[in-house]
C-alpha cells in the first residue's frame, strides 16, 4: 500500500517532528514523551485539559492544542492508545495548580491507560485529575475496541467547549461537569466509502465493492452497522441523521458537525452540509452553528460522519469563545458559525 | 465511482449552498453568479482581489475569501473555468474605487475568460482591472490544459501576500507588482499516489499500479513527468525538491508549503514536512516559514505537492500579516509560521 511515509516504525515520531517544524511558535513538542504542548502555558490557577489517543485521527488531538482548547495531547502509535507514562508526563507538565481534566475517547485501552495515569499523577505528582469519557457514536453498542458506545467526532466538541470553560477560570468540577454535559448532548454516526489502511499493512481493514458503502463505521476501520448500496448524499444524510435524532436528548437548536474521514474532498463535505441541513430543516430542527471539515479522521478512509450537539445558551457562548489552535481558530471579531 | 454527492449536475451549486450555511457571518454567496464574497466588503479606496477557477480544488479559491486575502472567488464547474460573466459580476461587486486585481491560474480557458472579463468590467462597469497569471509548477512546460507552466499551489501564496498588500492600502500597480514577484519567486512540484475521479465519471483520470507513483502531476489529473516505483517519503521529498531548487531564483530563506492533494492524511503531510525540511537543511536552505495542509487539492487524488517561495523582508512581513478566511487564519498575536 502506497503512503507518504519513510517507515511504518517511525511514522508517528516523524509526523510529530513535522508538526513541531510547522508550528514552532504556538506548539512545543516533547518528542521523548510524544506529548504536544502549548508553547506558552496558560495562567496559574486555571484548569488544564489533556487528551490523546492513537495516532491516525489528525488533526485530533494535537491539532487542538492551544488557547481556548487543549493544554496537551498525547500521541500513541497508529490506532493504539498512548501509555500511562505519557499522560502522566502531560498532566504534570500542564497542571497550574487547579487540576487537570483528561478527555478520553471510549476505547478499552485508552480508558485503562488514562485511569492508570490519573492515579500516577495524583500519587507522584500531586496533581488532581478528573476524567470525562466520550461516547457519542450511536452506531453500535460494543465494537472491536470498545465496551459501550465509541467516542468519535463529538470529542472535538467536548475539547472546544470544556477548553473555553477552563480559560474562563472555572473550577475542575465545573469544567468536568460541562465536558460531561457536552458528551451527553452529542450524537454521531459515520459512513465509509472505503476501508482504511494502517502504515505497514498491505491491505485495508475492509474492502467495499464499487457500489457499496458501510454505515455506522468507527474511526479505526472497525465494522459498522451494515453494508448498503451506495446512495446519493441526500439519502445518506437522512440515513445518518435518523438514528442520531432518535437518540439526541432535549429540545432546541443544534450544532451540526460535518466531519471528513480523511480521503473525502471538502467539496463533498459541503454538499453533505447542505443535505444534512435540509433534512434537519424538514424535521423542524434549527441548526444554529455549523462546522465542516476534516477534524476527526481515520487515515485514508473515504467517508464522513455527522454529529449533532444540542445547544443551550451556555454551551453556545462557550462554543463561540475565541480559540487559537492549528486546526480550529477564531476570535471575538470572527464569525460564530 | 462512489462520492458523497446528490448529482454530478448540481455538485457545485450544492457545495456553494453548504459553504453559505457553514460560514453565514463571514461569507456571502451569490448563488446566481456562483461568486463567493466577503460578508463585509473592505474599506473604500482599497484594491480588491478576485480569483476563481474550476471547482474541485477546495479550499482554493472560495476558502480564501476574507480579511487579508481575497474579496471574491468565482466557482466554475469541476475542473472547468468560470465564465467571463461571473468574473465581471465579481469585479463590479467588490471594486471600492481603487481597481481590481485578477489572480488567474495559467490554464488556457481561465486566462481567456479572465481576459474577457477584464475588458467587460472596464467597458461596462468602469472598473480598472489588472491581472497576474500564476505558473509555479516546474513539472512540465505545456500540458493538457496549458500553454506554458501550470499554476498550482503557489497561487495560494500569491493570494495571501497580495491580499495583505491590498489591505495595507497599496495601489493597484503596487499590489500587482507584489503578486508578480511572489509568482516569480515560487516553484512547485507534485506527486500522485492515485488518479482523480471527476463527479459523473466512472473511472479515474489515470490508474497507477499498487507500487507506482506519478511524479510531476497537475491538479486536474493531467499527466506528470514520469511514473516511478513508489518510494519512501525521504526519497520523494528529494525528488520533488531537486527540480524545484534547480529553478528557484534568488538567495536566502524560503517558505515551504506542503500541500495535500485531497485524499492524503495530515499524518503523512507532517511526515513530508519533516523530510522536506531535512533535505533543505542538508542543502543549506533555511526554511523560515512553513504551511502544511490541504489547500490546493485535486478532488480525491492521493499525493502532495511541495512549493518553495523565496522570501525577502517585505514578502515575509506581508505573509505574517493577519488573515481571516475559512481556510487560512491567523492574527497579530498568533504564530507566524
Amino acid at each position: 500500500m502506497k503512503k507518504l511515509i519513510t517507515s511504518p516504525d517511525s511514522v508517528v515520531a516523524d509526523a510529530l517532528q513535522g508538526m513541531a517544524l510547522a508550528h514552532p511558535r504556538s506548539l512545543r513538542v516533547d518528542l521523548d514523551n510524544r506529548v504536544v504542548l502549548r508553547a506558552e502555558p496558560k495562567a496559574e490557577g486555571r484548569v488544564a485539559l489533556v487528551s490523546g489517543g492513537g495516532s491516525g485521527h489528525e488533526p485530533l488531538h494535537a491539532g487542538f492544542v492551544g488557547r481556548g482548547m487543549l493544554d496537551a495531547a498525547c500521541a500513541g502509535e497508529v490506532f493504539t492508545s498512548p501509555v500511562p507514562d505519557q499522560m502522566q508526563a502531560a498532566a504534570e507538565a500542564v497542571d497550574r495548580g487547579a487540576g487537570v481534566l483528561f478527555i478520553v475517547k471510549n476505547y478499552t485501552g485508552d480508558v485503562m491507560n488514562f485511569d492508570m495515569a490519573a492515579e500516577l499523577a495524583d500519587a507522584t505528582g500531586d496533581v488532581t485529575v478528573r476524567q470525562v469519557v466520550t461516547n457519542d457514536d450511536v452506531a453500535v453498542e460494543d465494537s472491536t475496541y470498545t465496551a459501550g458506545r465509541r467516542g468519535v467526532a463529538g470529542t472535538l466538541l467536548v475539547e472546544k467547549i470544556a477548553g473555553a470553560a477552563a480559560e474562563e477560570g472555572r473550577s475542575l468540577d465545573e469544567v468536568a461537569e460541562i465536558a460531561e454535559r457536552v458528551n451527553a448532548s452529542a450524537r454521531s454516526m459515520g459512513i465509509a466509502l472505503s476501508g482504511v489502511t494502517v502504515p505497514g499493512s498491505e491491505k485495508p481493514s475492509f474492502t467495499l465493492a464499487d457500489d457499496e458503502v458501510e454505515i455506522g463505521i468507527g474511526i479505526h476501520g472497525e465494522p459498522g452497522r451494515r453494508r448498503e448500496k451506495a446512495a446519493t448524499a441526500d439519502v445518506i444524510a437522512e440515513r445518518l441523521l435518523e438514528p442520531i435524532l432518535a437518540e439526541l436528548p432535549g429540545e432546541g437548536p443544534v450544532l451540526l458537525l460535518v466531519n471528513g474521514m480523511g480521503a473525502t474532498p471538502l467539496l463533498e463535505l459541503y454538499v453533505m452540509a447542505k443535505e444534512a441541513s435540509r433534512v434537519l430543516e424538514d424535521r423542524g430542527v434549527e441548526v444554529s452553528r455549523h462546522l465542516v471539515g476534516n477534524y476527526v479522521t481515520s487515515l485514508d478512509m473515504a467517508g464522513c460522519s455527522l454529529t449533532l450537539l444540542r445547544l443551550d445558551d451556555e454551551l453556545t457562548r462557550l462554543w463561540d469563545a475565541p480559540v487559537s489552535t492549528p486546526a480550529l481558530r477564531w476570535d471575538d471579531a470572527d464569525e460564530k458559525e
